[in-house]
């Protein structure tokens, strides 16, 4: 019976091929070279403008286009293989739904930031973009991982990604509020919309699965690698689509030294709230990112080194807290069931980053900035805004971000929730052998297979 | 007595030292640094031609040339240690024969692209293609994996490295062929070598190995590494030799959306092909990059987005048939043994990307390129060729491709079966333990090594 | 017993709070961004000197800071995760120890650097600087490696980094000497520092735990991750602070023609000193790296790349040599138990390095160097020094570092034997259950923790 629901043979193969060739008849309409990649045109504005190719966009944000791509698929892939025996799941899932999400969100994204001559226009800063939305997508991911098929997973990053640019839209070109990094519009609304999702996902005997819903030695490694890759480039990723000089190399060095301290603080509090003192992984594991997540949207204004750090500081023991008290409320009182804990990483340290945007910006001086500021707040710059009326919209922003992710969340929950989706069985999440062709090797996965065999055959015979 | 043969306490290190020894001699005779890691010669340069630090190659291409080490490296090792017992061997064995070859490959290449007063000038440009043609090897070697000594695959190394320079000299500097992500001379070239070099080392007996020849849950996550690095950084292995400035930009977007497309139709196409829809990792952990081989000629030319989708999306369908009803066909009737399927992923892929280079080059013309035509196609440019002639001239390429890698893939193979060598025997292929100091630890591992080695005595006993 | 002395939950806590408060304080009063990162600074230097943005430093050298920040947190955090039972120590150690040093390394560099009114500028040079600081106590790490608690490691980390900058200041700016890639002040320095502490902190009854201080097959490939990256972006490390152009460029080519010769004298050594000829994954992960930290002086100098190659072919003989033979002497004789063999990576081939460059120094010419000579060389250049002064000068720094280093280790190796940092029993070292929660997973673990456990009951008993 649980065959039948959740064999993939005819679901999967339809769904990919259907959007991929939507999204191909897109492309082929609308989707152009931009000056920069257009062989024609790179060379004409090379002439007209006496430009050399090192004034190409590739060489100012190709290096850091890498680091954030590293960190969409490595970074969030491995993170999320901490489970024993959901490895193959969440880094072959999470690169499905990356390599489907990036080619959706450079069609949303390139709808509302404005077409040219009713073409998109792609090159290295909106393959960023589209990194980045993503980056927000495999968030939402986090919090129902090991619970959802790959179609319904499919289906989320259709919807959030559409969502996603919306309120990227009202943010940037609306309310023109400054985000480089995404606390507001990576970090926060992929959190809450995840959060949604998995509240009207709510699996009722999920303890049927606990067995499995916890790390084994080697998959706490693997999981280090992802959150490795996570740290080291996070400098990369909130700098990666700033103004060129000052701006991108500023933002790089305050995620650095948020980070820095955000480690200290949480192997402090992973230590502090544990009864004998041990570390837990968990929290080496996610809440020492938390300080790039703040920093997403203040790094790349005058935020200072120290201020930097002392962001980081409060981000991992804000994060770390997450982790031991307010995840098991979340689950028991509100019925979400958040499998890797993005409320702790991305959550609340995406507020926070969103709070610490706006008192910096509320803060922003011509005397701070010099020139630099047309390049950080060209509306106070230019005059239209004054520097609170900046840090107010700042404010708004953060109010959008959460009604549309948790609005949006929950309708889109419900449309998950359909049948022909091919979610798991309560009793068979966090298990790949569901969606996988899965070797049987050690004899500690052989039992834990046979268990979940048995488990099921007991099932279909009562 | 299989030992004494495989022992390679003399074997091995005189190799090394041999092979080190005669590149020492030949770098302190031939080679030097160029004009921009020299410092007189830079220096003067700058004066002469009022140059900037920032206009050294170093600036342009040393970014890719990292991603592209990563890929040799990471990408090709990690890939290939999806076997069970042979992961020190494959990814120790990837790191010895391409740390051998890209010395060598230094020296080939500097000699057929052209000596300078009797010298070999190197800087980034030349350390890339010396990358380049390494992974060309080790493409072949992903052919024979476990099936060979590491002293064969250091002579493999030597005679393909010489091969692959000369076919590269005829291709891109006697026929002007345009192939920058190497789909003829890296990928076609090294997957037909390797075929064929399997086809005369064909083992009557291998499936006495069988039960090593697979992976274990493990293993394939570690596959999963390489798999991600060598897609992650396919724009930057497609892009890091072609010509500043918009080349480069193009080539890394033609790529990122083929790679996407084609991730897309392996998930599709893996699920299509399994009776029960379960997903297949050998599938997701090769052909999802079959649309970065399929890019590699076409790549730099103005192939649009949504060309290179639809190369990427028909590489990935391609890819996934070839492993599920290819290999077994090329096992059994032409009797080739081709461990990761790299038919599947380079062999058909690079006759795909060879062709629709070929015939994206007929099509070029001023009015699309402007004055970037010069940089793609410089002999049409100058009015030397034709675009009909330069496509064809495409055609014939991969038909030389074809025809050096087939017959050097014998000849090589011949020479690869003298019994100095070391090759395992049948029944011990796929197995670390002949090669390396193993350490014995979990049951499951313990298991599989007493069964090898009551095979071992049991064949020595009988 | 044993419990009470190792229950990190004041200690850890404490300590990073203290430590991270007083970096903090310091860097609110002292550190400022330097005219790069500062957004009115620059906009005010670019108008002033009519630059532009690409001539921002950020541009010349984040990839290369990134390649190196992957180093410390990846290359030496994986490369340590060798040990069976000691994964989670080794990576995650790692990663608090350099998050603390590397702000710890901004204060002290930059006190020893020069203030500018009174203020620390920091930028992405000093970025480097702290990550290079930081690779300096990941060495010393090595050689304490699972035998020391975290409380130990950031006292080590706080004093170490201390007498790092003050041997730098004085190798740098007092005796003018050069050392871009570190071979005397990071490697000499962290070795042999690294080596009296674990001297000082000598267990006699270390071998209670010597049935964890090995590896087990997936551990082994773990390590391989660390490894690869290291031996990948040495170029990058021995290159992030040399000077632009021809410099950075050169100094990243002789590094990859060393490493690559290295690693072909290393597979040899290993096989030839075995009895059965197999290779041993010590010398494969640890002596193919030596190459980059012999060329760590003379790599930017005109070594040329034959130069180059021998040098990393005889690090790799030494390092493999030292594994062998020497190792075993320091530990029965000398009490020093290196448990990484650090002396064999980083202490020889940094030796072999030092004198390389002394040689190397004492032989450049403005013949050779060209202008070049006042990048590499500048107080030859101007006049200032000889050749032979300038090499006779590298000579001593190598005298200078040996003595810090050496007097330095054991000062600090008395300090961290204080009872209170909570070092573990010598029966129970190698050991993450003794920090870390560990999930309890595959036979083969369990079985080894059941044994630890009884260990220690008995010992409790007795």
């Amino acid at each position: 019976m649980t065959d039948t629901a959740t064999n993939m043979r005819l679901k999967l193969p339809l769904t990919c091929f259907i959007l991929e060739i939507i999204i191909i008849i897109l492309f082929g309409v609308l989707v152009q070279y931009d000056k920069e990649t257009d062989a024609k045109k790179w060379h004409l504005e090379k002439k007209s403008e006496n430009k050399s190719d090192y004034e190409n966009d590739f060489y100012y944000r190709y290096p850091s286009f890498q680091d954030v791509h590293v960190m969409i698929f490595i970074g969030f892939g491995f993170l999320m293989t901490f489970l024993q025996r959901y490895g193959f799941g969440s880094v072959a899932f999470n690169f499905l739904i990356s390599a489907f999400a990036l080619q959706w969100a450079t069609l949303m994204q390139g709808f509302l930031h404005g077409l040219h001559d009713g073409k998109i226009d792609i090159g290295v800063e909106s393959m960023i973009n589209a990194d980045f939305c993503t980056g927000s997508v495999l968030i939402s991911f986090g919090a129902v991982l090991g619970k959802t098929s790959p179609v319904q997973l499919l289906f989320m990053a259709l919807f959030e990604v559409t969502l996603f640019a919306v309120n990227e839209f009202i943010l940037l070109s609306v309310l023109d509020a400054k985000d480089a990094g995404g606390s507001m519009t990576i970090h926060t609304f992929g959190a809450y919309f995840g959060l949604m999702v998995a509240r009207v996902l709510y699996r009722p005997n999920l303890d049927k699965s606990k067995q499995r819903n916890c790390s084994v030695y080697h998959s706490d490694m693997f999981a280090m690698i992802g959150t490795l890759y996570l740290w080291m480039f996070w400098p990369s990723f909130n700098s990666a689509i700033t103004a060129h000089g000052d701006d991108q190399h500023r933002t790089a060095m305050n995620t650095y030294y948020s980070l820095a301290a955000c480690t200290l603080s949480t192997f402090a509090m992973s230590s502090l709230t544990a009864h004998d003192g041990k570390l837990d992984m968990v929290h080496i594991q996610n809440a020492a990112l938390a300080g790039g997540v703040a920093a997403g949207t203040a790094g790349e204004m005058m935020l200072t080194p120290v201020g930097s750090m002392i962001v980081g500081f409060l981000a991992g023991i804000i994060s770390v807290l997450g982790f031991k008290y307010l995840t098991p409320i979340l689950e028991e009182k509100l019925k979400i069931q958040d499998t890797c804990g993005v409320h702790n990483l991305h959550g609340m340290p995406g507020v926070l980053g969103a709070i610490v945007g706006a008192v910096t910006a509320s803060l922003a001086s011509r005397e701070v900035y010099g020139d630099g500021l047309e390049d950080v707040f060209p509306e106070i710059a230019k005059g239209h805004l004054s520097a609170s009326t900046q840090g107010f919209r700042q404010a708004i922003s953060l109010g959008v971000t959460l009604g549309i992710a948790l609005l949006g969340g929950i309708v889109v929950g419900f449309i998950l929730k359909l049948p022909v989706c091919g979610a798991p069985s309560d009793a068979i999440c966090f298990e790949d052998n569901i969606y996988w062709e899965v070797p049987e090797d050690s004899p500690s996965h052989g039992d834990q297979l046979a268990s979940v065999r048995t488990e099921e055959s007991e099932k279909l015979n009562s």
